[in-house]
């Protein structure tokens, strides 16, 4: 039960964090728009890698601008804690 | 019935192409390792730009390199046959 409160927590955490994204990532986190990727359960590893390509330079083309912007205000905790919310959203386990 | 042949036809000419995807993304679009992005369901706009980012080289991190060989070998042409394949799968209207 322990184990299960924390995981929740973490979601919730993240959940909070991650509400800027879902303007365009969706709140179920299904873009709304062809250009934006769904993240719904998407691997936490590399949505990681993502937000840290994005604050140093590694994604460069157009549209990567805008996320330039919005990583470059995360800190690494925040980046775990939204990383996590997305790969456990749509989880039967999650609420 | 004409429509529905041609998108069946259509996801079946990107999952030929896709074979050499699904050695990291998995038969099924869900990836094999944390590194490495779910593709199924993705949306067919985001998957085209990403190919095309890897090919420009404005994907440039670690693991992006492996991506932009995979990338060069792509024509436009494939590159939206992989996209739509993709972003069908799961699809409920799709075998």
């Amino acid at each position: 039960p322990t184990l299960i409160a924390s995981e929740t927590e973490q979601f919730e955490i993240g959940k909070q964090k991650a509400k800027v994204c879902m303007t365009c990532h969706g709140a179920d986190g299904i873009s709304t728009q062809e250009p934006y990727p769904n993240l719904r359960g998407q691997k936490m590893g590399y949505l990681i890698s993502s937000l840290k390509d994005y604050q140093t330079r590694e994604r460069t083309s157009g549209l990567a601008v805008l996320m330039q912007q919005q990583a470059d205000a995360l800190s690494d905790q925040d980046i775990r804690d939204i990383a996590y919310f997305y790969s456990q959203l749509g989880n039967e386990s999650q609420p």
